[in-house]
């Protein structure tokens, strides 16, 4: 049995005479969430996981996805003619190694060009040049999905100076000495949160993202936002204009690209660049690294100032909503999905609130051992007073972007629970406690966290820091921590999430996070060292900690951090919670 | 004033229409140290350092060295018409800057193409590109060098199979494998100490580096050594048929690889092959890793097990030297080049020693701070008993190679002294005791050495560890544990140098040195853990612990490692050493 929307994708492949077609997850601007516009993957094979490539032959078809979604693939691929190819197993093909080996010679695929990056086509015409594979750009899910989302039309605001730190003049500035610097004339950018962060501007077109759907071209002496204009309410645009911005409508800017003379050079990042915009430039275009990211990573001083101000009243969110499920665990029928919602509401109440950061992760017991866990009907999990809670969540607010992680005791817990929380809570300690010189990389710090799981034969299979931007995407690179290859400099004022854990399958997960930024530690004739500081407030389950397995070090830390939590924190919070607080942070 | 030899170089470039001439300090294999032939640089410049390029045009000449040789080529030079040009000191050019900026469009350079490796010159090619300037291949130094040395003959020998491990046909079976998984026909070697370990030979051609200067050239029939067939006795020109090795003259590899057809495919190593060697191929070539170096970093059981026995008999040289060192630094004349000597003698006394392993670096007091300091009849120190003497030596034996670092007290010595070695010793201990899990590479370990440096605001500008070959180079590639972002994951029976080390300018130097080898840790469901055994024994030097500021388990460790040292050692040596030991290594 094959599902009917891949027959009819077949029929009009059959049409354009091609003998592959691809189906990404990805929307033109490169986005780690993308709009209802953009799940074509979804839409067409059923499987709503957050990644996955699908690939439709003439007489089969397969789905790529990462051991995340191996069950949930499954289930949503039965009859539908679908099978599941598993992304970094021993013994399955990548996508790109199936599709050369199922085409003949001459072959012709066809992918949508607009959700393709430059980076990854060059790689996918190489490998199908040895059999003079042919690519075609073409969106064809436009023609069989009648009922296809439209680009979100949403409201774009602008982001207040007082919040935002430096003017989009000073940052447009900036980027014209870049673009010099190249020896370029142009710098084209299709990254949502680096157009958003660069002109001052926020929007809501993508869930738990504040970013609007637009291009931006800069040259020496233009800057042309690319936008549907009625985004931009008659306040904004004559702002904008005041600012020498251009506004012209999202579509024309493949039209404008080809008019800039051939002699002329264009910035482009290959990384994030779809193909459409590529191809529709007759000038010469320069890759560069993503500039923006960079100049973005590094917060300056009125950023950060909010940002910590932001993370205090997060913070108090955050133990308004522990203290309210540690009450009523055994009175209440609480469950991980009505305690999000509680969570949300909680957080909602904060005036400068604007939405979720990212979809909170609230595992009880074993679910705290699947990364990314979301609670459906089916899956949810009461509470009850024993076991742990993996809480991982965050707001985006006016100033500021919190995430932030706690698991927690709801009662009796194992003895082997307490070892690990204690391992993860070392690990987080370690990690907050560096020291390093200038020059140092997260693949040179990400040890430090990892070690007191290491030295016990336990690893955690992801990361232990991303980026996180300020009002802004939630992972923001390029900036990370990990053992990961990744040649960017931990610059003073970079931010960044600290978060070590154990995840037992089928048992439990902890995880601990917090927030930290770089700061300047000393100077000395062997060069300048840094440090981190924590802006992240929250109790740390004292109740799972085996103060016998710290050292002296560790435990002045965490009554230190705990003070400090208190301290700050106490002013926003009622009577009984700070009660509650106090006893949360008592010395161990 | 200029010098005679710049002069005659001028001479002869302008015959040959040149102008530039570059005079690198490499020889045609990528070695790390060079045999007299090769030392162009410091015959035409009179600078004698380890590393330096020297460029010479019309009107003026340069020479490039790094900060460890700045004083001494500003005196070297003196005179000579060479302007000394600081590497990564801001404001001086590069060589390839300041010959691009000094010539004009057109001009022609000149090089000799075989000490220059295809990498390098790829690089230069483009840069020169832009003002289409011309690289020719010639090594003009040849007509004016007249009593140039010749390239050495010494005798070749083999490394018997008890020692070697693998035999070279297995060995040569393995690399056909590789040839035949890259899809091409050949392989061409040129780097010594790879082709010594897979033919299980041995030579003397360069100082400190047990290998012949040779070419190797494999296919899926045959193998060719290109070498001096003088090197070779009767009986190792059998052994080599035996094998089926074909023996040719050095010089003949040109002509051969010329006739190669063109629809061949050779494997080269573009940044150890020269260009004279890829000049000479018409075949098509496809750049590879230095494979070798891979497959002979990872030593097996009976490389493993010499190499131990090796470092105990190298570490009772050790020990006897330094307690005669330490019995008559009252009484006798002692020199920083004496002790040297008395050192080379004890280790020579070995029936396996066949000579130092590098330079060894002998520092007293201000002198240990010099990382690279080789004392002269000029700079030589007379040992007193007071302040710290700092010995980085070691030897090449027919079972392995050492490289050992003890920084010892010849009496008095300093508060902060005594600081600075014990946080050393931590970052030894540090390292020593890091558990990782597979895939770990050095760039995500180096902090462990690092952090009780960091940690106080001092840092040691220079990597934590190398690879060490086994009766091979003393350096050897490609793991390596620094801050650095080389993608070489450790693998179990990796052999690598701990070496940390505080260097305070004008006042003392600390480096304590081990050879550690990554052996298997556990396995558990979240993967594979190695750690690191210490195979290094000599007593480090407890008068110079600050005890109260060790852990309980940093004082465990080196109770324990000094135990081992005593177990291990003394039934190599005499009474009088072994009442020493004893007491050298007696629990703190």
């Amino acid at each position: 049995m094959v599902n009917e929307r891949v027959k009819k994708l077949r029929d009009i492949m059959l049409k354009n005479n091609l003998d592959a077609y691809i189906v990404y997850s990805f929307d033109p601007h490169s986005s780690e969430y993308v709009s209802e516009r953009w799940k074509g993957r979804a839409w067409i094979s059923g499987f709503t996981g957050s990644a996955g490539t699908i690939v439709v032959l003439k007489d089969k078809a397969g789905l790529w996805t990462d051991g995340r979604y191996f069950i949930q693939a499954e289930k949503q691929l039965k009859n539908s003619g679908i099978d599941l190819y598993k992304m970094a197993i021993p013994g399955f093909p990548t996508y790109e190694e199936w599709i050369y080996d199922n085409l003949d010679k001459d072959a012709k695929i066809g992918v949508d060009g607009e959700v393709l990056n430059v980076k990854t086509n060059k790689e996918l015409c190489e490998t199908f040049s040895k059999k003079n594979i042919e690519i075609k750009y073409m969106d064809l899910l436009n023609d069989i999905w009648q009922d296809r989302p439209s680009i979100p039309m949403n409201e774009v605001y602008k982001h207040e100076i007082k919040y935002a730190g430096k003017s989009r003049q000073k940052k447009i500035e900036i980027l014209r000495e870049y673009i010099s610097k190249k020896e370029s004339d142009y710098y084209i950018i299709s990254t949502l949160d680096d157009i958003a962060w660069t002109l001052n501007l926020r929007g809501s077109d993508i869930s738990y993202s504040p970013v609007a759907i637009s291009y931006l071209l800069i040259s020496k002496s233009k800057t042309v936002l690319y936008i549907h204009n009625n985004k931009l309410n008659n306040e904004l645009v004559s702002s904008l204009k005041k600012d020498k911005i251009l506004i012209k409508n999202y579509d024309t800017i493949f039209e404008d690209l080809g008019e800039i003379s051939k002699t002329d050079s264009i910035l482009i990042n290959e990384e994030s660049i779809n193909v459409k915009i590529k191809n529709s430039i007759n000038a010469k275009t320069k890759n560069t690294k993503n500039y923006i990211a960079f100049l973005k990573s590094v917060k300056d001083d009125i950023e950060l100032e909010n940002q910590k101000k932001c993370l205090i009243r997060d913070g108090a969110s955050l133990v308004r909503f522990l203290h309210w499920v540690d009450t009523n665990v055994k009175s209440e029928t609480l469950t991980e999905i009505n305690v999000n919602e509680k969570l949300y509401s909680i957080r909602k109440d904060d005036s400068k609130f604007v939405d979720e950061s990212f979809a909170s992760i609230i595992g009880y017991k074993e679910h705290g051992a699947l990364m990314h866990y979301s609670a459906n009907e089916e899956t949810c999990y009461k509470l009850k007073p024993e076991g742990m809670l993996l809480v991982d969540s965050g707001g985006l607010y006016l100033d500021g972007t919190s995430d932030i992680t706690r698991t927690f005791s709801l009662g009796e817990v194992s003895d082997k629970e307490r070892t690990d929380f204690t391992l993860v809570l070392k690990g987080v300690i370690n990690l907050t406690k560096a020291v390093f010189l200038e020059g140092t990389i997260g693949a040179n710090l990400d040890i430090l966290a990892r070690k007191p799981m290491w030295d016990n034969g336990i690893d955690y299979k992801c990361g232990t820091g991303h980026g996180i931007g300020y009002f802004l995407n939630v992972h923001e690179g390029p900036q990370r921590i990990s053992r990961d290859l990744i040649n960017v400099k931990l610059e003073e004022g970079m931010v960044l999430s600290n978060e070590p854990g154990i995840y037992r399958e089928g048992q439990y997960g902890i995880r601990i996070e917090n927030t930290i930024v770089v700061v300047p530690y000393k100077e000395s004739e062997f060069g300048k060292f840094y440090k981190f500081e924590t802006i992240s407030y929250a109790p740390i389950d004292i109740r799972l900690i085996k103060s016998e397995l710290l050292t002296e070090g560790e435990r002045e830390w965490i009554n230190s951090y705990h003070n400090d939590v208190y301290k700050k924190l106490s002013p926003l919070l009622n009577k009984k919670e700070n009660k509650w607080l106090k006893n949360m942070t008592k010395e161990i």
